[in-house]
């Protein structure tokens, strides 16, 4: 068994400053998250009309302000699609791989992405993660984004759900889950089997490159396996939210059938 | 049988007004897709070795500019993620659906998009259907993205290879299918069968809505059947182009299969 040492939560990266969420998923997933703490919250009357249970449960830690959707987009990032309704929130605690692991049962699926940057692509990830009951998302604390309101966005209130967790070293972040039971899957068009062939059951845990970079070779050689999703010849790669998606729906049908 | 009236090629949306593509795989791929009329070519020094193969290949219709990343850029919609290499090109002469229906054989799947409108994820769906073999890809000729860079660079090549059908009305699109034996398929969280226990085998067409919205009532209605891609009830919805993702694998795994 590998110790488990005690060690005392890290301070949420860039400090604890604020940041805000936008778009409905995103906002209402935070409101019911009793881990976020909520500063502010900025919404049309429209939407206050049309969410009034949810931000009731919400009252106690933010007022509602209530303004017009041109005001709105003036307090957001150029560009943010806030379909009416913001949030301003302190980061969330972020989880140690050693809790998210812990709280794993015999058949788990967790989710690596090595160095993956575009903030769209993690959210996207983690929104599929939520939808088949992955267990956790490791990314590499450089050269990933940061928890943003675009993040968040993509993410469509996943972010309130899936354990985000920031390896400061990946391959020794791939050791501790290796020591925890996991098989390591490196999805990368060398792989030598394709996803729809693997025993995914037990603990696993399958690690996506960027694009166009793949996996880094440490990364490769902490894999048990490299594995693909078969696809036609002429376009090799799939986009890498969407190579994770088949990845966690392939494991999902799996284990309904174990 | 239904006939197939010889029509004209239609023109290209929009008259036949040229396009800038901009990133390392849409260029490329129209580089090397005879039937992209290349207008101009501008690239750096850097691209212009790593490529000379490919650019022999397409000198004879435009001489490639070489600049640098900055000038480039200034030559490119704000936020282009150039990557060192774009192409002034004219569109494609649009595919009609009843072509895109003749080339199918016994067993075929094609896409089709209700109003979804952005062009990132319409680009997204049109790169996993060239990953899984996708005959082609229906979208609404109203409430849909021009193919403008975004979608092209979104596709990551994936535009000059599979056939993107604008219908100007998905309703009579999707009962042009069922007359040429295509079993239709609506993705929708009311679906009362999962995607991963249907039986895919001969044509199918898989239709998905815009997220928030689904699919309209009159598209449901032309469906033959409405199926699900099974997730945890705390998140019900994936982002469109990870569920044509899902979808288009799953049609391709069982197809391998058959």
């Amino acid at each position: 068994m590998r110790p488990r040492p005690h060690r005392p939560p890290r301070p949420a990266r860039g400090g604890h400053q604020s940041v805000w969420l936008y778009g409905r998923h995103a906002v209402l997933a935070a409101l019911a998250n009793p881990e976020r703490r909520l500063e502010r919250l900025l919404l049309t009357r429209e939407m206050a009309e049309r969410h009034a249970a949810e931000l009731a449960a919400a009252r106690a830690s933010a007022k509602p302000e209530i303004l017009s959707r041109e005001e709105l987009a003036q307090r957001l990032p150029a560009g943010a699609v806030h379909q009416g309704i913001a949030a301003l929130v302190a980061p969330l605690e972020e989880p140690q791989l050693e809790d998210v692991l812990a709280r794993c049962g015999e058949h788990a699926l967790v989710l690596a992405l090595d160095q993956v940057t575009d903030p769209h692509n993690v959210g996207a990830v983690l929104r599929s993660a939520a939808a088949f009951g992955v267990a956790g998302l490791i990314v590499t604390e450089r050269h990933a984004p940061a928890d943003t309101g675009v993040l968040a966005k993509a993410a469509s209130g996943a972010l309130e759900l899936v354990p985000l967790v920031r390896a400061v070293n990946l391959a020794r972040a791939l050791d501790q889950l290796k020591a925890a039971g996991f098989w390591l899957y490196g999805l990368d068009e060398r792989g030598e089997v394709g996803i729809g062939d693997l025993d995914l059951a037990g603990r696993a845990c399958i690690v996506l490159g960027a694009e166009g970079e793949g996996l880094r070779r440490l990364t490769v050689e902490k894999c048990d396996r490299l594995v693909t999703i078969p696809t036609e010849a002429k376009l090799a790669a799939l986009n890498v939210s969407n190579a994770a998606a088949v990845a966690a729906y392939e494991w999902a049908r799996r284990r309904k059938k174990c």
